[in-house]
């Protein structure tokens, strides 16, 4: 439901026709107009706000899961990553990212490509300008989008870890952040080609969370599985992570941050029926991450007779995926039944992809791109103005996209400056190879 | 305060003489008449949101606090038991909890046991309906109580740690979150006969806290004490836990929680007076948090000649286990003694548990029970409307029920299929032995 | 932008003549009257609460960040501190600092030093008065407050890890949130001497941050360095901090905590006006900390070869505490320009104090002083009411009388019940010495 936000009333006219039920069930309470519209831009901006920071902490959510899915001798590597590709994300997605997937009335290739240019927000207290409050401040919705951004980087962080060298790496996020992720969200939320063909995506299971995943999958064909993950013989080795407190830590992490990603997509926080709407968002978002994780539970429990903690883990944080899509519509028993079916997921989709040799640190690839193509599916069970053929058609074209372009980058980068550690390094671990600086010097390893 | 939310004016009427000093009180301005009913709607819809993800992140908070206190042999399964029990609570009460704590008019058996039945939103919108907007979206409220509802289950997993099976322990979680919270919680906060009596219990010093703890003795005494924690000489052998990083960080969570825990519980945010009653929650909150650690750690110096950060922490968490029976009426020095209060009574409940050999491995029934049943006495000394006698009676009738139901649950459960993890099984590590992963693989153990 | 807060309307007229560009633009905008009074002051009361929880939220911050840069053996002490200091923070400026720092018209000497009593909150749902609702309530207003100055002891604690004593650092605090820092905070935002000359310092880089860092360094000349920190001949030996897992989760918290910190100093939420240069606020504050993050980690890259994560860590805090004393004017090009030179301030600053053997084990005294003046010079650049020689001549008294106050008591605590601990104790490490206690008992030492 988050669409093209830039140019507030005008931008919402164009967008209505993807609006859907939510929207349409809103009109039915007191004609949606706010009891004051200046009452109503400080709602939905504070909001905005709130929503943001959550969305920001989730950052710290997958500092702390990757932290402790990695060995301890990845680990200073893992959380260098990851505090410098949010920095890097915040700074190009201004520089360029947010012209790029809202560019109003300005794009440079219709309902393709957006308008080059840093993001500038309106002057200190709305001086200097008849300010249109029908919608939010530009400063709030920069700072709620910027957030998913880059979100979309930290998920690729966690496949590629334990091999990839930093800096090809943060190029990369700069690429993604700047370029592949914000002209793919330009076509669905910035009033795109794709949002003008009904794609229904309310906060991000294909936009975010898929590309997330696919540029993930394009590096980690690239750059191959780690050293001794997968035997001669086709046996996978286990990699135990090294503090599974923190991995706990960092799920839970990101469990609350999702209700400012998904209750934020709501876009609006003016009228009772909108916060009905973000409380109905709360309580599924939550609830399908528990059908994850409880899913997860007992499948490993029935599989494997032992229940799996990172499974669990990774199930509710499927859950929390596949709900994204559409968060709105559901009633709290399909969010249930959504979110344990993307635990389902996981728990095939991880030995799946050893399978394939395709080595997935953290689970990643299970998490954001299968859960997020069944999430985007999974809308049309509950919302009426969802087209399977047009969802389809989306996680395909949004896909081919992020992956084919993600590859061409991985493999140049490949090509120049490499992408990998030599083979000591990978075997002595990133920290002190790369960074000279271990994560815990004083704990002796077993 | 927090009284049959669910359905709105009607029931607030119902509710009406248990309202006490706060509501007569906020009469005093402005006729206590919202400026305007959507508006109000829309704050405190939204206010229950945010108080809800703060109570929400408290589910963290108790895993960090118990992954920090118990043996690192036992973390992962300490972790498994958090998240499980939190995903099992968002199911059952949605499934059944909810509706038995707010029967509304729909009581079984009048004031005493509530409705069967899963809980059902607003639809999308708050379409269909001429909507009631004098209180928050049901959604919000289902949000915010829920949160609760896992508190409790929470509270249990920490006594219990280092020796009870997982499953046992989840199943119980099944019972105490859609049937015993639920059914007791109706008796005051659903309109039920305390309630008419005039027990005062404005966030849950008896209602969550102490049930937490009640459930959590009455598992402690059928579990037995860990091998090895009392010597038949009757010493108690100290067993420091693995990580007071974590244990500090899950109270600095809870702490930060309790905000919304009981910020929250003043159920409206429509008027001036509800909100400076909010801000008066907030700061006595605090402080009370602050007297409970600041009284431990004087008086672990005192007595043992060293402060004990685990007494500190325990302090601050009694400190706002005491205030929350009634955070509003006490002043800022009140409120500071009766968390101090608290934290004094934990630093002497810890070692009396031990004389008794009931072995409550991170404190929780000094914490939650007797700093509840404390918190829930120190209401009459701050608000005019409690009597004496109303919460003393109380505090044993919700206590007895807790106690004998959930001890004939504990025995049944160890008849059946077991409770208690086998010998070797315990010391070698429950994560081990019943998960198969170890929370830090690579640190070895002194 | 934080000023006299306590007595509302009268004393925002007294404070007009500081209020600068950010008021006059937004009287730009409908007149800058709220929409109604009670909504608005609805808005801010609950503006205060959620900016005063994230501020809250630091104090974990601080205790996760000291937690990880500190040898394993004083981890548990650090921890203890931490708790300790935030919970007396509370208790004395509840007690006293609050009136201190917000005198109202009831200053003891005119502008310089305030009132002593107490803080009062309203009355239980503003009863008994015509309550002023152009503003927010005194519990947000004190609950919000009290957080800043809690911060500002935070400061101090890191500096002087691993060789203080507790209980004497514990006297400290004490003073400094009950005397030291209310009485200059009171020369700004209480409506002081500082103020009427027209000194800007919008959330406190002078104000809280450089007086922590003032009070640190007294603190650490005072207590000399660690035993081993520095060679004979001169050298500086590195000391790696145990766990910087936690120490880039407390990074994390910071950061999430500052937009509350740098938010809420806005002081109104009442209008478009006012929540619109709130966004600008957190947006212009998460990039001055990407700024200050990158340029660390770009310039450890090309001065050491290899990115130094503790300083990429410490660049994000200082790029937050640089934008601190005006986070609304700047542009984002200049917010991150602003932040990226703070990161550029604490890579020299760091070995800079090493040269001095001034021993701060955390980068306290780079980050929040060095930073914090920049900062406050900094105004000048983007707020045109700001003057240079009134920014210089406001840090250099707050300086002078923060230094030597602090380092007077720190003398007197020396001379008297003695700050540092014994050689023996030092290298045994605190928490075994004066605690008892380890924070990870079973994890081998290397």
């Amino acid at each position: 439901m988050k669409t093209l936000t830039k140019l507030g009333l005008a931008a919402a006219i164009i967008a209505v026709p993807s609006l859907g039920l939510a929207q349409e069930a809103a009109e039915a309470v007191a004609d949606t107009t706010p009891p004051n519209e200046e009452i109503g831009f400080i709602f939905t901006t504070f909001m905005f706000l709130i929503a943001g920071f959550l969305v920001f902490w989730m950052a710290a959510g997958f500092s702390m899961l990757e932290a402790g899915l990695v060995r301890s001798k990845n680990v200073t590597m893992q959380l260098t990553k990851n505090i410098s590709l949010f920095s890097l994300a915040a700074i190009f997605y201004y520089l360029i990212g947010y012209n790029l997937m809202y560019p109003g009335d300005g794009w440079m290739v219709d309902g393709m490509l957006g308008a080059f240019g840093p993001a500038v927000l309106e002057a200190v207290g709305l001086a200097g300008s008849e300010p249109d409050l029908t919608y939010a401040s530009v400063g709030s919705d920069f700072f709620f989008q910027l957030m998913f951004c880059a979100t979309t980087a930290s998920i690729v962080s966690g496949t590629l870890a334990e091999r990839i060298k930093l800096w090809p790496f943060l190029i990369f996020v700069v690429i993604l952040t700047a370029l592949i992720y914000p002209i793919q969200a330009s076509w669905k939320w910035g009033g795109g080609f794709l949002d003008g063909m009904g794609f229904l995506d309310f906060a991000g299971s294909t936009v975010v969370h898929s590309v997330g995943g696919w540029a993930a999958l394009a590096g980690a064909l690239i750059l191959g599985p780690r050293i001794g993950k997968y035997t001669k013989e086709g046996r996978t080795v286990p990699i135990p992570g090294s503090n599974l407190a923190l991995a706990t830590l960092g799920t839970f992490i990101l469990w609350l941050g999702w209700f400012g990603f998904n209750g934020g997509s709501q876009l609006y926080m003016d009228t009772a029926g909108n916060v009905a709407d973000i409380s109905r968002i709360f309580s599924n978002t939550n609830t399908a991450a528990a059908g994850g994780a409880i899913a997860a539970l007992i499948l490993t429990q029935v599989l494997y007779k032992k229940p799996d903690l990172t499974m669990v883990l990774n199930g509710a944080l499927a859950g929390l995926v596949s709900i994204t899509a559409e968060p709105l519509t559901p009633t709290l028993g399909a969010a249930t039944l959504i979110g344990a079916v993307g635990g389902v997921i996981v728990v095939f989709a991880v030995p799946f992809l050893d399978k394939l040799k395709i080595d997935d640190v953290v689970g990643a690839i299970p998490v954001h791109l299968f859960a997020g193509i069944w999430g985007t599916i999974a809308v049309v069970f509950t919302n009426g103005d969802a087209s399977i053929g047009t969802q389809l058609y989306s996680i395909l074209v949004v896909g081919i996209f992020t992956f084919v372009v993600s590859g061409v980058v991985w493999f140049i980068l490949k090509a120049t400056v490499g992408i990998r550690v030599g083979e000591e390094e990978e075997i002595n671990g990133l920290d002190m190879a790369e960074l000279g600086m271990e994560a815990y010097p004083e704990f002796s390893k077993g």
